[in-house]
């Protein structure tokens, strides 16, 4: 039987299965510090196709195919596909949907989709409802910045506070633990599910300033829930604060008189060459923390780099509407604890 | 314990009691056929705030309150809030859960969110992860119409096969039937997740159409996965797939021989009179299907009027982009079976 612990995190009955994960990209990703963890790079941003959204709906495919592949599993035996994306209503994701014969639950989490759809996925495994399911997620720079920012015709200058949408996607495969014929596989154990913090920030350029204290709250409460500390973690991980709302993270938690310490680091950091003056202070995007969980990190678990981490999307639930409307920007962060296996 | 039916269908281990549930609206629907069994009907479509989507927002809010205040519930007592809406990047929700202390799961599934959001938290109290959560969708005509269609000032003549978005809002307290104090709460027993239909409609004037055959698919499933038939329901719901689109679905079972029949209507053709000749082919958004279900049916099982009720969402997955992009519209449905209680 599942627990409950404290106001927000679920110790699961067992823990759940990453039977298998792919992530793919786009050039300028492929290029980066994770470059050789992404299972398949695309030169053409459009992917051959017509439209940017389609080709973000083709990465998703692309890469929930992958891992299907890669894990010897075929689509059918998926119970659920929980997917979600940045564009509005979710096309990125219901038009890979609909090329997929399983069921699908649409997710809105903004970047924190893949630690929503993690999350989500490994309760339904452990509630017995699947024996299977497929998280998924994605984004693509083009699409993103066209909606969210200016268009790239356009060629502004960017503040350096800005982060980069990473054109990107990742799929993980979460199954039952005793059905898994795999060894060593990375295995969900809490999932912490965050409340929506809003703490004022209007500046779109300065994303990872309103959701640092989404983050801090879910990781605050993960610890106090859980009884546990920064030191019971060799990786936390956040995605995608970027190195400015990585710094305020930091801040947030000394301020409690708790150091996060070298453990700690930023899916938006670690994806991009921060030296690249390109991309501010980093990625960002649903498919920022996907390509980094489903690749780098997922495979560093799995080569025993890491035994316990704790992976926490977040997202900025804003959209050009509430911004143009002079809305601040209220921010959400989920966080899945996740296991070395045997 | 509960047991997977068939591909898409859980049969719930203890039936999910809804303890409580309230429904908001405008004025044009507090004037229609189900005026008697909204909550709160507000004269101004404003709200007295600034922007249709800040209004939406607050009918988010103020159904979710009034569906705790009538159940006597406290807003700490909720484990999560599931929700969505249709407004890009979902901030309808997210923009009603900042005022929330609640963990809040985002979900997106257009106007088949109501049943979404039942049937995931039906699922997480039946799995043991939360005692007491709350489903909660919203839309917004305004809002709607200037995202979706035309700007309101324009005052385009509409075509027949089109629908009007509802401005309302529903919310439902779900709980686990033994913690449960009320006697003849409403009880969800079965839910069936549906997968992604797309059949080449392109249309955003004829959504009934795009839409039918997902609720044809997921209907069928819920029956073959159930050994149930139409005639085993005192009412089958579908929202919102207005006139148009319950002929169809009526159209695409009689072809594999089965008669909807007398039990099967529609929460788009019930919400509005299909007299009225603005509304073309009935309701549709969000909280058509929410403010049916949260306040005219829940109440109907209440009473007593029907036991066995299949609710039905169904949900266009397109966007504005999508749509210029000369895209057809994938479309999907989810059923909850709701019985009534003791």
């Amino acid at each position: 039987m599942s627990k409950r612990r404290g106001k927000q995190t679920v110790a699961l009955a067992s823990p759940v299965a990453i039977g298998s994960s792919a992530c793919v990209s786009g050039s300028k990703e492929g290029r980066g510090p994770l470059g050789s963890s992404i299972d398949s790079i695309y030169e053409d941003s459009m992917l051959g196709l017509k439209s940017w959204e389609q080709a973000e709906s083709a990465m998703q495919k692309d890469a929930l195919n992958l891992a299907l592949s890669k894990g010897n599993y075929s689509e059918s035996s998926l119970r659920f596909v929980l997917a979600g994306d940045l564009l509005g209503q979710c096309i990125g994701s219901a038009f890979s949907a609909r090329e997929c014969d399983v069921p699908f639950i649409g997710l809105y989490g903004a970047c924190s989709t893949m630690a929503e759809s993690l999350a989500l996925g490994a309760l339904l495994v452990d509630g017995g409802f699947a024996d299977r399911v497929a998280a998924v997620t994605s984004s693509h720079f083009c699409g993103s910045e066209r909606l969210f920012r200016l268009p790239l015709e356009y060629g502004g200058q960017r503040s350096p506070t800005a982060q980069w949408t990473v054109t990107g996607a990742g799929a993980a495969v979460l199954e039952k633990a005793d059905l898994c014929s795999k060894t060593g596989c990375p295995r969900i154990s809490h999932v912490t599910f965050g409340k929506v913090v809003d703490m004022g920030i209007k500046e779109v350029s300065y994303m990872g300033a309103a959701m640092a204290p989404a983050a801090f709250s879910t990781l605050f409460a993960h610890f106090e829930d859980c009884k546990l500390g920064p030191k019971d973690y060799d990786l936390i991980v956040t995605g995608d604060l970027g190195s400015v709302g990585a710094d305020i993270l930091r801040d947030l938690f000394l301020k409690k008189g708790i150091l996060l310490g070298e453990a700690y680091t930023d899916c938006g950091v670690m994806i991009f060459d921060l030296h690249d003056t390109d991309v501010g202070s980093g990625g960002s995007g649903c498919g920022c923390s996907a390509v980094t969980l489903c690749g780098h990190i997922l495979n560093g678990i799995r080569k025993k780099q890491w035994r316990r981490v704790l992976f926490c999307g977040t997202g900025a639930l804003f959209s050009p509407v509430s911004a143009q409307q002079g809305e601040s920007i209220p921010a959400i962060c989920h966080a899945v604890r996740i296991i070395g296996g045997d």
